[in-house]
């Protein structure tokens, strides 16, 4: 077997077999397929779609080229939730104490925010103290007491992706659906779970630019499922404006426990509410979607869901009080309020850009070594459908350092598009493909 | 400008600016940019393909990777004569005398072969003393003198296409139609010529092997030569059967001779006609093609193209003598017959094997390093068309070491398919575009 045969039948558009795909991620993990190979394979795969076949083997082997992860020993249902990533994207804050409340567990593996997207480890580590298990059994222990596990991405767990990734993000390669498919998936049914639920967010804010691409991925994603007998739940949902109102890391920790004491925002509220439902449902608990509802507000108005979030910060270092005393959060020492220049409705927002804003003042990292200054971040004041009047207050940038302020304020005025007739609000849950 | 962000606008089947493409080549000339980068855009150029401008800008800019040869000082209508490459294809031995004696000039770099086809170079090397020129001041004296100029590449002609051409072969990129046109034509126009005439071979033998492809090979070659004000004219001629009778080095030197003696066989003939006819219009001595024969005919006929081959020969270093005397010619020891198992007619000559069973006896080369012996060769007796009796012979082979010898004869049976019913003969020349 040649490599270079490989890429031409590739090339070609014919369907690889389960020993080629094998011999070809093989030949790569251990160096003797150089990069230009893969790079010119990986392009034809862009061009040439992968075959459920294919897909379903090049995931397994991606899947097996590292560690897998068990968690027999976590005495629950377990769930993995998994976001694409978006701006103000606090889901798994909010989610995994309310899955805890309802009896179920999450064990996942989180990741660190990259541009214009946050990551769940950078908010958490907002909290003094607060570090997340570094090994399986630390895990394991957390989230036998609290019912959550999170650990961070070990380069053990699928070290071909990285290696993938580092050369897809390289050679224009990274939009191709199979490939962010195969990348999600092996990753996932690395660690055990008993259900997968993906949120795979659409919009300006989101790598998935367009609905029909976010469809198409969380297909092929229930595919890789399918063949492997997996559970596999998506929700598709809306990334044209931030998720809920705080952009940042301690600012968001604020916001997902305000969820948790009933007054979270709507957008954000839907996107938990569903995603719970779905692990519900999945668990065998409720029979359809809405039936979640009266479930997930119990746990909240009972506070036993904000209670596990607190449990599970002191499990892992932090001050658990912080639930109640939001000054034990880093603080920025200043405040610049953006003020809107028109009047009108809030017809659009440029959420990839009020990512960077918020990137470019220190809560996101340009490049992967980047620092994060956990205490900085935007609040928005203004989603989509909303009515503004000139000089009304639009946004808040929280900040320490004044470097990039001023351009941070003028990105997020030419983010909001302003426009006389009124406008509707978004939907949050743009569909539930199970 | 970054080179990620042009893979990505090829990709998305944008059009990339002059400098752009300039940009892109230079960058890679100079080792900015990867192996690994320049594999996915030519693969993504195989995919989407090149804009008229960008392949214009593509081949200038890999011509002014190098160096260029000016011919001003030899005093001659200049023809560079180009075939894509064929099995049995010997038309430069025999074209450059009759244009020699026609009183124009032969000004070309030729190549060695390689796999299953072979090269200008190794079959004049089978003549004693012989050795190609190895400067431009040597090829204009020759030329000067015969008409006749040839020179091996040099690797300061189009470094970059070496470049290009050996990450190409190993990353499914090799069949890319503006790929292989701009190959072509930035080395055609590195050097000085009044008309370049290039011989696209088409079939089973050859590197295109439909004509639907072929043709778009010589249109975008045509494109190229329109872009830059250079007369390009392409036949389009046939290697669903080899060229001649003769296939390897020293016996296809004595073909060449016989057909400037008048005894050549009729698909050689008609392909060589065809191309110096080409070159008498460009040259504007005839107003159209079929005008030619008659003046072809004559040189042939008063030996003085015969007599051009000798004098070159003899500038050359060789013995010109050998125009009248074989012995002259390294001879093989031993000669296998090969004999039809089967009878009726030829209707099909799988001519890369033929190729390569002329290869693997030592007539060509399996790989760059690989030695050439002159001696050996392959004489078939039978082309598409002709009737064979069971017994009767359908080849020679000459071999000197005897061990690839019984694969060599039954990759010729099997290369030969015999039907029954009658198969007409095949047209050597199959298109001519002007």
């Amino acid at each position: 077997m040649r490599v270079v045969d490989l890429i031409e039948k590739k090339r070609d558009g014919k369907e690889l077999s389960k020993e080629e795909i094998s011999f070809l991620l093989s030949e790569y993990l251990n160096g003797n397929m150089p990069d230009y190979q893969m790079s010119s394979f990986l392009m034809a795969t862009y061009f040439n779609d992968m075959t459920a076949n294919e897909l379903l083997e090049f995931t397994m082997t991606m899947k097996n080229s590292g560690d897998t992860i068990s968690f027999d020993d976590v005495r629950r249902f377990l769930v993995d939730k998994h976001s694409t990533g978006g701006v103000g994207d606090k889901v798994t804050i909010v989610l995994a104490p309310i899955l805890a409340a309802l009896g179920m567990g999450t064990t996942k593996l989180s990741g660190k925010g990259l541009g214009h997207t946050g990551g769940t480890i950078d908010k958490f580590e907002s909290i003094k103290g607060f570090s997340f298990s570094n090994t399986r059994d630390e895990l394991v222990s957390i989230a036998n007491k609290t019912g959550i596990g999170l650990m961070g991405y070990s380069d053990r767990i699928v070290p071909l992706d990285k290696k993938l990734y580092s050369l897809r993000d390289v050679t224009g390669t990274v939009p191709s659906i199979p490939l962010i498919a195969s990348s999600i998936m092996s990753k996932k049914l690395a660690i055990q779970s008993d259900v997968i639920i993906l949120d795979v967010k659409v919009g300006d804010g989101a790598f998935m630019k367009d609905k029909e691409h976010a469809k198409e991925l969380a297909e092929r994603m229930i595919e890789i499922g399918k063949g492997v007998g997996k559970k596999v739940k998506v929700v598709l949902s809306n990334m044209d404006e931030p998720l809920g109102y705080s952009i940042g890391n301690a600012n968001e920790i604020i916001e997902s426990i305000e969820m948790l004491k009933g007054k979270g925002p709507e957008d954000l509220k839907e996107v938990v509410y569903t995603i719970a439902s779905l692990a519900l449902k999945a668990k065998g608990e409720i029979e359809e979607l809405p039936d979640g509802k009266e479930k997930i507000d119990k746990v909240i108005n009972d506070r036993s869901a904000l209670q596990k979030l607190s449990e599970f910060i002191s499990e892992s270092g932090g001050d658990g009080n912080l639930i109640n005393n939001y000054n034990l959060l880093p603080q920025s020492k200043s405040v610049l309020e953006v003020f809107s220049k028109k009047e009108g409705y809030i017809s659009k927002i440029k959420t990839e850009e009020i990512g960077k804003a918020a990137m470019i003042i220190g809560a996101g990292r340009a490049t992967k070594d980047d620092i994060i200054d956990h205490a900085v971040g935007i609040k928005i004041f203004k989603k989509v459908g909303d009515k503004i009047s000139t000089g009304e207050k639009i946004a808040e940038i929280y900040y320490n350092d004044g470097k990039n302020v001023e351009t941070s304020k003028n990105m997020i005025l030419q983010a909001y598009t302003i426009k006389n007739d009124k406008v509707n609000k978004q939907k949050a849950i743009l569909e539930i493909i199970e």
